[in-house]
């Protein structure tokens, strides 16, 4: 893949962005941001992109990641050795001193450099990440005394909620894989099948799709499966797939969060094996309702909570009200799953949607002791209307998988 | 599982090293760390532990997160929930108001509270993580003026390094598990399955087993392949499995993390399909007497440099010295892989060995533009030797698979 493409709207955002915040320089180290800036996605976290105002994009990243740091398009790309023989070595102060070392050639025009500062969601970028803690701000606290350090984070979130057009066609890729996924994993669900390996299939799928995309690098997927009373549980913060095996005629709901290349998608579908009793019909055909009614609000101007409500106004009506227990939406893309992320999609934004921004649609039915059905798409809104991201298995009738 | 098991000795060793470090509180919120104060693994992130030096534990978590916090050992549990349909909230702040309100009717006796503030490497516990940045540390010192913070991080790590036997048998089923899995997917190894595919038995029979181990509520894995010259970069900071299709007579080097409740394993075969020819038989060979000579040096009260002597020395004799580009080891268990996660095995470190530590040894051998080569266990110390966790496929003909 090459990257560039991507390079010059993403550099005219940030311009202008840094600009508005008057900052001469913008320092990341958070993965989602990190992808952002300059188009590489770190692996284990220990990466340091430098935005300057010109703007310049600097990398200083491990030794053995250039050669995925030049798929992205930073215009310089320093690189280090990641611990030795000789010595017992701390490795961010390797960094640091790099990162330094870019900066002070800069001093004398740095009067304020944005940081991350806040807390965030990373996305799992690899099988563990570094983080810094305090560690990054302290340095450069120290090394610049007379900068002021202005914290990025709502810069940095404000960019991520309206991805370019190159970076939503990689959030788009991600989701037609993990869409080709869905189809062949609810081909294989069945009764008596425990929910922790009803997901294998699904997510050998997505990896699959991915080695076949000859321009995707590096994806993996996370698969959840929660069935019958579990899934009434699948409105939490988190999913969780457990031993309880499928049966027929309950919900079996199968989350999941992919990647490729760092560009993520959010998605659900809902399934039941057989043919589905009155109330499950019921709920789909709700859920499947709302979904339409908040697709048909979506435009650029409308304020957010509208949104939210032309769905939960649906599953109301039905008398789902009070089972819809979560806002209809978040940002996706650069982050895999952040209900804080921008736009939220909440009863109680009045954000304004504006053309770009890309975030999911999730109605949801959660009723104790019976079950739980969600249907999450992914959305991009265009100048006049919307773009479903993820168009598979969007009626009813697809989520009635036939037992064999 | 009942983790109270778990609990006695390691309260033991946190009320000595809190009275060593003269600390009155001690507030996690790492995943691994807060494991190993409350044998409860955070989801997501957002969970914060605190310790008194009676010593107490208090966990704070997500209201979804009761159950799972339940099988840990905390005296305490305080839920709280994320998100509202009514307000936008911002999540830290809830739960902070929470900490504080536990550790504020201990205010009095409060003299130095340890947190954790240092970079560190999290394990991915899920698909996205909430990391706090500074916001954590602010907030105590702002309620706390009175009470001095100090550094907890190498209290933590030392405690991390010395797994007690409660946790060392989590991590010997995580190596169990791992070692079952192994089996099946060697087993399922061919050429002309690109290194992306080739892993994803491995992964399923991970899962597998996981699912028929009752005891288990939440495991996975993260394998990763790399083959023929592409296993020369395998000594790198990070695992990558690419494209590239396996091919018979090449070093196939499979390396796997996987954890089972938050205990994690560190492991590493490689295999040759078909016969290997006469290099990559000298290879094997020298690597499992690196490893041998290893096993045999481990002992408490023996310099972890020499340890690595003991390994480094043979694969110099076999002509392999420059080839062997690492350390021979690192802490594992509550880090899935660090590096810098104490006891260091590094040929500069002149730490002692002592009962109790686990971590890993993985003599390699990696040779640019022909292949590479590592055997990666997990060792515990004992009383008077070691105990190797992983026993299986250990020897040389077990990592030839033959060519049905």
């Amino acid at each position: 893949m090459d990257a560039r493409p991507g390079r010059v709207e993403r550099l005219r955002r940030l311009k202008s962005a840094m600009a508005e915040c008057d900052l001469s320089a913008l320092v990341c180290v958070r993965n989602l941001d990190v992808l952002l800036v300059s188009g590489f996605w770190p692996v284990i976290g220990n990466a340091v992109a430098i935005v300057t105002d010109e703007p310049k994009v600097f990398l200083v990243v491990p030794e053995e990641a250039r050669e995925l740091a030049e798929r992205g398009w930073a215009d310089r790309i320093e690189t280090y050795r990641l611990g030795s023989l000789d010595r017992l070595e701390d490795t961010p102060r390797v960094l640091l001193a790099l990162v330094e070392s870019l900066l002070r050639p800069l001093a004398d025009g740095l009067t304020r450099i944005g940081m991350e500062m806040g807390p965030v969601h990373l996305p799992a970028a690899y099988v563990s990440m570094n983080v810094y803690g305090a560690a990054l701000r302290a340095e450069l606290e120290h090394a610049f005394a007379r900068t002021h350090l202005a914290p990025s984070d709502a810069l940095l979130a404000s960019m991520r909620m309206r991805p370019t057009p190159w970076e939503r066609e990689r959030i788009r890729d991600s989701c037609a894989m993990a869409g080709a996924a869905y189809r062949m994993g609810a081909a294989a669900l069945r009764p008596q099948v425990p929910e922790t390996n009803a997901v294998l299939p699904f997510r050998d799928a997505y990896a699959e799709c991915a080695t076949a995309h000859a321009q995707v690098a590096r994806a993996d997927s996370f698969f959840y499966c929660m069935s019958g009373s579990n899934a009434a549980s699948a409105w939490a913060a988190f999913q969780q797939s457990r031993m309880t095996r499928l049966a027929a005629g309950v919900t079996v709901l199968v989350h999941c969060n992919a990647y490729a290349d760092g560009y993520w998608t959010d998605l659900t579908r809902t399934y039941v094996l057989g043919a589905p009793g009155e109330e499950l019909r019921r709920m789909f055909d709700a859920i499947a309702r709302a979904r339409d009614a908040a697709l048909a609000a979506i435009r650029p101007g409308v304020r957010a909570c509208d949104v939210d409500k032309a769905a939960r106004d649906v599953l109301a009506a039905a008398g789902y009200g009070a089972a819809f227990k979560h806002p209809l939406g978040h940002g996706v893309g650069f982050t895999a799953i952040d209900h804080n992320e921008p736009p939220r999609i909440h009863p109680a934004s009045h954000q304004l949607l504006e053309e770009d921004m890309v975030f999911n649609v999730e109605p949801g039915i959660y009723i104790d002791g019976f079950g739980g059905a969600r249907d999450c798409n992914v959305v991009g809104v265009t100048g006049d209307g919307v773009e479903l991201l993820s168009p598979f298995q969007q009626s009813p009738q697809e989520w009635c998988i036939p037992l064999s």
